[in-house]
């Protein structure tokens, strides 16, 4: 579907010649988030103001054209791409740190704001925002907020909706609202904050985010520990927690993902290493150093093979970018990588671990898994090459396996990443009908025309 | 409106003769919040399973009356009273236990359990479930989650809300539902869990809720600090937040509140004390050391006449029970309590105070302000005799200048009690037009008949 003529002279009325892309260059580059599948849009504004977002959705109401908002496009289930065409609504533009109070711990941000230059501007005046996705180099904290983005610290800290008091959003309908308050509690009305977080854009495109802060701790310090098996990887997870200890993260990598690794640094690993534990731990200097000795106790108790203290920062952050760096070395096993972000109750990562291995025999198919122990969330990849349409069954039979018992484990077929377009076909697996009704209930409350970030999650 | 015959007959066929109450005696029992007000339904319902609820809403549904469900009652602004008559439907005997799962720190229950029986459940395994309203002797869960109960220790941990994982719900038009998750970690679909969390009984009954857990605090503390003034006092908090301490609790005592204390027990205060403020830290031994250390200091700094810290759990109890004695003992002021449970962002107190200091002078009404200094959480309570007309006008007018007030300096009508029936009428003040269609939209979504808990919220 190609826009109107009238609704591109009512858009250039909008944001002029500059902040309205039309050319297919433009468009393409605008095609694509994280996930890899191209779907160009008709036009591509960039607003600077909730107003023109207003003036924006108004439109497309009118002329019943589809719109979609888009940060810096880093999700991962397509959640930003415009599957029926239309105009993507780039909110990069609107990238203020309003405010940041330093008396009471909240900030007021612009939804174009970059997450580690929002985390950079807190630390320096002592505090702290936890939410910290793999993509914070790039990613907005408008699309954190849409997706319900996570991270390695939700362990300890929870997840971006956490952290979210209030936002001003535009509805589709382009009225403008406000929701939550300014304040740790608040209980006037229906929840429509926590409604808005993790609705994937489809029910409103926030303008405005308040957001709840903590003290910046004083110390963090990071371990590395070896195991011969990930069984022993797991069982010192569900150790530490029980200790009543809570690190800040605890990351596991399997095997697989090791090999990654070590093709980008040496990992110095012992011989016979099968799967490694990232654990960092913070708070007052006191108490990170009881709180290592603890852990370094445990996983030595749960039979780690070597436990090593990063001697600094730096050698920390070398650490931390090659968990980081695994994701895209994955390409070294396939051309495409299916990407899921299961999760399970905590204990339940050795079977998970044992299922992947067992698939992977039965499949015979590249599969990695790596992610955020602490919290059961396995960031699980299977790599092929999808022109072969061979491998491409069997992924998909692998998926729906791994699905099916991620659910009979207890757990949900997505931590971080969202439904989006990817996932959209599995969600009857975990949502009843019911509950999928109520859902498709609320977003026709508010979205009656059906023009925001169409064809998304259901 | 009385049941007609037929429902009565429909009722006792679910819950036979014993668990349905009809006479005028069992009734009246079931009138009441700690609102003090009257109003009384038509019959009352003990079920014991979801699927009774389920039954009782749809015979609600076909035949047209209302149902209001409770739990202990202990609300303070008409939640579970039967404004419009109905059944009441009453969730004590639905108080299993159902789970504590060690390994992944959650808790299944059912909602009648009582919040300080969960309490002494998961502390005796070494877990801790940190929301902790006034009334947690006596409340239920389900009512906790209903309102998104707080309490003091939220300046730390947060409220009801961030530790509901998921629930299942009866709809109005009686399905059952599930919604959420059993991981920390979860984002399909849109956030019902958070929807329903402080929907006070209006959208769903609450029949079976999953809970998250923290390691229990190896120790804690508590510190009574004196103040010649309350500005004092709230600067102290402004200083100690700031300085990176988190205490779990930081609570405040105006010079009112104090008199009340001393009419219950001897609290051993300074000449000229105008002001307490209690504060208990939490963590490892030695991180307690440390915090009490740093507090003691911050408060000395910002004037503090007297630094005491409760020499063991014996007298640091003393403390909290004087603290929670305040309300009930406001009474010495006068025969009705009008309470209010404002926020206001925490740098914003002494503002406030000084507000109700003015009001008290211009009204010549008594007023006595404590609460939850740390989160900005004030109750606010107008001492009066309903019956005399000119203290009724006054203490409404009074109200009205404090809720304007509130919301000028950023704040919210309410923390943790909701809006029930008793601030319906200015919850136009704090909520939009828009806002409150849409969740008024959301609510006839849930519930077309408009049976469940009518007359509450809007």
């Amino acid at each position: 579907m190609e826009l109107k003529r009238k609704a591109r002279l009512a858009l250039t009325d909008i944001y002029g010649k500059e902040r309205l892309k039309t050319s297919k260059e433009d468009r393409v580059c605008y095609a694509y988030d994280a996930r890899n599948a191209r779907c160009i849009p008709d036009a591509v504004v960039f607003p600077t103001s909730a107003e023109e977002i207003s003036r924006t959705l108004a439109l497309a109401c009118e002329l019943g054209f589809p719109v979609v908002p888009r940060g810096s496009g880093t999700g991962t289930t397509g959640g930003s791409v415009a599957v029926e065409g239309g105009v993507v609504l780039v909110t990069t533009l609107m990238d203020r740190i309003v405010e940041i109070d330093t008396d009471n711990f909240t900030a007021e941000v612009e939804p174009g704001v970059i997450t580690g230059d929002f985390h950079k501007a807190v630390e320096a005046k002592g505090m702290f925002y936890p939410p910290d996705p793999s993509s914070a180099g790039v990613s907005t904290l408008g699309g954190n907020v849409a997706e319900c983005a996570g991270g390695p610290r939700a362990v300890k800290y929870g997840v971006t909706r956490d952290y979210v008091l209030g936002v001003e959003a535009v509805l589709p309908t382009g009225e403008i609202v406000h929701t939550g308050v300014r304040t740790a509690k608040g209980v006037v009305g229906y929840d429509l904050t926590r409604l808005l977080v993790g609705s994937e854009g489809t029910l409103a495109v926030i303008t405005r985010i308040l957001l709840k802060l903590l003290p910046l701790p004083a110390a963090t310090a990071t371990l590395k520990v070896s195991f011969a098996s990930m069984d022993e990887a797991a069982e010192a997870v569900t150790r530490i927690i029980a200790s009543g200890t809570l690190p800040r993260c605890v990351e596991y990598m399997d095997e697989a993902s090791i090999s990654c690794a070590q093709s980008i640094a040496d990992l110095d690993l012992p011989q016979g290493c099968r799967s490694i534990l990232l654990i960092e731990v913070d708070g007052s200097a006191s108490e990170v150093a009881t709180s290592l000795e603890a852990v370094a106790g445990i996983v030595k108790g749960a039979g780690a093979m070597a436990v090593e203290e990063a001697r600094d920062a730096h050698e920390a952050k070398r650490l931390w970018t090659v968990r980081k760096k695994v994701s895209p070395a994955l390409y070294l096993f396939g051309p495409d990588k299916i990407n899921e972000d299961i999760v399970v109750p905590r204990s339940a990562i050795p079977k998970m671990v044992k299922k992947i291995e067992s698939l992977k025999k039965e499949y015979g198919l590249p599969m990695v898994s790596f992610g955020h122990a602490g919290d059961g969330n396995i960031h699980f990849n299977v790599m092929i090459d999808k022109k072969d349409p061979v491998q491409k069954l069997r992924a998909d039979a692998v998926i729906d396996e791994i699905f099916d018992h991620t659910l009979a484990l207890g757990g949900t077929l997505s931590g971080e990443h969202g439904v989006g377009i990817t996932k959209r076909e599995y969600i009857g697996k975990e949502l009843g009908d019911k509950e999928l009704e109520i859902m498709r209930g609320i977003k026709k409350l508010f979205d009656p025309k059906g023009i925001l970030n169409p064809s998304k999650i259901f």
